[in-house]
């Protein structure tokens, strides 16, 4: 039983990791599914449209789904038109473009990590590429290939090239491999990056290692307590209001907390 | 068992999400039912009637069943021909606007995800666009193209033109891009305009991000609790009525709320 | 266990929902049934005829069925030749038609149901036209087809026409996509009618919203103890008077409500 407790204790510890691994997961699920039974490159001159929306539209989808889901975003923004000073507080005006940027920062997870597998599966690059008109990429993908390749290289894609089929299958493979890349390099990249900011965040934080460990177990405990409370009020409230509604009396006064304490408490 | 009930709680902590989830669901297998079954393009003048009823005929009733599963809407009209004070009161003239633009969005919801899904299969806008009879929508999709597209166009969804295979099956590839192309342009302008919205709303919020949440759990709080009361005064009203019918007695009388009261708790 | 009871109250409060997709779905399976088993069109100078009944006839029986089924009709019909002053009280003389319409309304939804389902499937309508005589109708579907089309549309639906097998096809789908068209049509307009309707009842009710939830349930509550009451009275009186008559005796007085209030109850 003591084991028991200790693996679920774990698991609970290690929530973030199993958070993300399954974000992952779900990102690469959803690829492989979209890019199987939706994708059909039209191999024409709307290449480039078709495969850019693809790479780029559920990522865009994903940021705003973020930003949704993330609780700051709403504590930033409720009640900012009526109580501006809260947004920009005197001496603090930086206060919330830092807080923006934390969202965004968090917000980008998913629609990166959309756009390494799309990148690391290649099909979507494969057909925005093979439909570009511009010169100079042109030459770099057509470098030492027959001389089809810079008339017909978007139907490389479907293989319907007057190019031979070994002509056709390294063309394909070239650009499957420059999307490989490309989506290794963003992945290394945006990794460095996340260690930067955090590391940087942790640098200007005002007080110690253990220090915050505490703050962050009396955060969660707070809130959990919090969610009981108010979840209690309301029952009480509640069944008061109607108990006054059904009987035709005036309510009793019921203890509050002022706006103003809301407000700080938030 | 702990564990267990932290499940549960998440589970209903995700009500909404789970609610959606299930609707795309069930949205993308209805289409899939459809396209499958129903939607045979009739291949002559009639294909952009045809295709566009497909297209858009769901979308509207899922509407109308959006204002009618939404409990506001009702809410907002009940009695407003009696009291038409309640739809407009003084100094809040736009009140009634206010909420009905938040019952309309709320039920564009489902259309949206219809026409974004039956835009992603692209088979209802291939239909319809290639009916078209006007000349620059022709230009634009016969742009390159042999000679015979501008005439027999509606035979392509069908596979019936005098066209050569390959010819036939790149222009509805194309047509089928055009479509994608247009469902995630959809998406994506839906959402970051419910993002938009959404904002603009909790910026005009009154109250504190901790209060508004406060004010939720009471208001999901009172409904439950005001279902059971309603369900037992009923109860106990019934059967005093009946025991009088029954027994020939006048009925006692019964404390109820009165019909000033009703109308300002709703 | 909770979790459980909830589950069971969703479905309860949905109990209209499930009630009307029971039904939808029920239409569907026997209008499959129907035009795959009992349908075989005759191709002959009968397709108007024939295919109109098989179109019609269900509705219409739908239609009795539907005022067999509705407990208001037999509230509003029981007693009223003994008593006519019950269907037009004094100063409510719209009353009765009031209420007539209310039933034909619901008596509605089965009808409107098979129609959408038999137009969307096709096979009654494209008999019932391939039958026309009418020069207008014959000129609109045989536009730009050959000529044998006004001499043997009657023989399209079972593919025994001098016409090519694409023409004969092309004919046959034609007049299912107006099938369909007409369908929609008819699902879409029939929606936003009865959004309409159930409006402006809602606007003229003289209750609020929440009185009128009490109300329902109420009314529900009532039913329910009604009907035990009902059989609770039945069986005691049925026992004395068995009793007595067995025994030899005078019944003793039972307490049973005048027929004037059995009257103002109803």
């Amino acid at each position: 039983m003591d084991a028991f407790q200790g693996i679920i204790k774990f698991f609970v510890n290690q929530k973030t990791i199993i958070g993300y691994s399954f974000m992952a997961l779900l990102t690469v699920g959803s690829e492989r599914l979209f890019s199987l039974v939706a994708f059909k490159c039209p191999c024409s001159a709307e290449n480039t449209v078709y495969g850019l929306v693809f790479l780029l539209a559920p990522a865009w989808v994903l940021l705003i789904l973020g930003f949704f889901v993330n609780n700051r975003s709403w504590k930033l923004f409720t009640g900012c038109c009526v109580n501006p000073r809260k947004m920009f507080p005197r001496g603090h005006n930086c206060h919330f473009f830092y807080v923006l940027g934390q969202i965004i920062l968090s917000s980008l997870v998913a629609p990166m990590m959309w756009l390494s597998v799309a990148l690391l599966n290649g099909t979507f690059y494969e057909c925005a590429m093979s439909g570009t008109k511009s010169e100079r990429l042109l030459e770099l993908i057509c470098k030492g290939k027959p001389k089809e390749c810079w008339e017909e290289l978007n139907k490389v894609s479907c293989g319907k090239t007057s190019m031979t089929t070994t002509d056709n299958e390294e063309l394909k493979l070239s650009l499957q491999a420059q999307s490989q890349i490309l989506g290794w390099f963003l992945i290394c990249s945006a990794s460095f990056f996340s260690l930067l900011t955090t590391c940087y965040a942790r640098c200007r934080s005002k007080v110690s290692y253990l220090q915050l460990n505490f703050w962050k177990t009396y955060a969660q405990k707070e809130k959990e307590q919090l969610e009981d409370t108010i979840l209690d009020y309301a029952n009480k409230l509640s069944e008061r209001n109607l108990k006054c509604f059904f009987e035709n009396k005036r309510p009793d006064a019921f203890p509050m907390p002022t706006f103003a304490a809301w407000e700080a408490a938030s």
